[in-house]
């Protein structure tokens, strides 16, 4: 049995983009919705600033696409806070009926997937996917707090602050609309042996391998069938670690490989060591880079995969080695979003 | 647009219950078909044994249906431990397409929702859904370290040592067998402004109140349609809450009402105050009370739905209240198990 799945009709019809000051000094800064200058998007902790992002990236989407809250079917949303609460707390004032998502920084394509999957039987009309990330959130909880002013490692990336926010819907009344979601593939978890708390990059790079590789065995495409093919939060180090793995394989990716995680900051003007990570990395970048690219036909194929790293601070104490995951979606050009 | 979807054909074919010592001794015990005297599961840390729980569930139901690992075409799972590793490590080792929720103790329901809707498409044939809890890791997570001996107050749950495992597909070449999955609903978060650790009954149960009432509005039953009404883990407290929620809206339920947190401890014997909480509870409960009731036609229809409380220590830390989510699905008779 396949392990993809062909959505038919479905596709992102809006998309918004938040970030903090950090994303908005980096080269897509200028392609962000929303920002906020200090990242505490008017609340009184880092925990609660963040769903506070992620509750203006939904407010901002609902905007742009003219709807209400109550127009949204389901909503899948997920971040990185211990139980998910960055989400909970910030979309709970919408009402949206809600299934949590837990994928680590792969949340935005598993979201994604699952959308596509939900609106396949005609049930519903309109699925929201959102997702987040915030710096000062993830250091606290992760690693060590702001205060400490710990060193990082070169391998080290930085949690980006920022949020994305998806609308999935089908074609009809939107013939020329939005960017098409032809193909969903679940990741598996994937154990490369990587223990280093400060290099999830290579943590993750072996299951975005493996996603890549059965991807387009099974769909009997080439890398070339494609305008990129876009990996979440591999960073400088996880992404030199896929493009091995690849053409270990005899794949080479070449410069159609773009992650995400290298894209959002100017790591020579940055302090950002190996790239950007988070759930809102992907999100973020994909909304205000890539599915404008395909919605005005700029591109016309993608394969998209969020990269995300299973683990805890906890698990890591007890000796358990990083777990890598990355589902995947094929975007396609429809029309302009 | 109703909040209901009614997914056509699809079943809960099989089902497993693991537990821990305490559940053995409960008045269900003899139904789990798999227990471990001393909680540990052969690990050496209680985070690591409720992931190796976790992956007995999931051993005991692959071996209970005949099937192999790669036959089951995509794993939604979920637990309370930080960043879900509970799941994702005790199940990596099968290496099934895995999408993880986040649901704290509705994740029963939250999985057997979306595996209905995933089989809708009928692009893919078989499902699982994996969810489990540990007392031992919970305390020490979510409350204090066991070692402290803190005095637990009356309102107070017991998180179960438990995990349940479902295989969920369609009736073809199963007309006569298993429990079908006639009605799902995703929940809303609701926030009845508990703040209080202690009292998860109380905080969940608005949520399961408001699901309840749309789900008979919208689908037009009243609860004499049902043989029982059954919550995940109000437990004694917040079963009592759900009851006068339900009366304030001209709701009875009376004895139909059923929670799997006050059923699976013998509370005038084990210690556990207002009863049984934690993601494993209500699966554990379902797989080894409700769907055998179902499947020998002792039981023709029920309401289930598991019952989760969105919180974390950080966020009560911060002065939030607890959020609560219920989700819903309803279960017929359709043949032997």
């Amino acid at each position: 049995m396949s392990r993809l799945i062909y959505p038919v009709g479905v596709r992102i019809l809006q998309s918004a983009a938040v970030g903090g000051h950090e994303e908005k000094n980096g080269p897509l800064g200028h392609l962000l919705e929303l920002h906020d200058e200090d990242d505490r998007f008017g609340a009184d902790t880092w925990e609660k600033a963040e769903g506070k992002m992620a509750a203006l990236a939904l407010s901002m989407l609902l905007a742009k696409a003219k709807l209400k809250s109550s127009d949204i079917d389901l909503l899948f949303a997920g971040d990185l806070q211990n139980q998910c609460v960055a989400t909970a707390y910030g979309l709970l004032p919408f009402g949206i009926p809600y299934a949590g998502l837990y994928g680590a920084c792969s949340t935005a394509t598993e979201g994604l997937m699952l959308a596509a999957m939900a609106l396949a039987d005609r049930q519903i009309d309109r699925v929201g996917v959102v997702t987040c990330s915030h710096n000062c959130a993830a250091e606290r909880q992760f690693r060590l707090p702001l205060e400490y002013g710990g060193q990082r490692t070169p391998t080290a990336q930085w949690t980006a602050t920022a949020a994305g926010a998806f609308l999935i819907g089908r074609e009809e009344g939107h013939a020329s609309c939005g960017v098409g979601i032809s193909a969903v593939m679940a990741g598996r978890m994937v154990d490369g042996g990587v223990k280093d708390g400060a290099n999830m990059g290579a943590a993750m790079a072996p299951a975005a391998a493996e996603s890549i590789l059965t991807f387009l065995a099974e769909r009997k495409k080439e890398p070339s069938d494609y305008d990129a093919i876009i990996t979440g939060d591999l960073g400088e180090e996880g992404s030199r670690q896929l493009l091995r793995l690849l053409e270990e394989n005899g794949l080479s990716l070449g410069e159609r490989h773009k992650d995400c995680g290298c894209l959002l900051y100017d790591r020579e003007k940055q302090d950002v060591h190996a790239g950007a990570s988070g759930c809102g990395c992907s999100a973020a970048v994909l909304s205000c880079l890539f599915l404008p690219a395909l919605s005005c036909g700029k591109m016309k194929r993608v394969l998209f995969l969020s990269t995300g790293a299973l683990m805890s601070p906890g698990s890591l104490q007890q000796g358990n080695s990083i777990l890598g995951i990355a589902p995947v979606v094929e975007l396609e050009h429809a029309g302009m979003l």
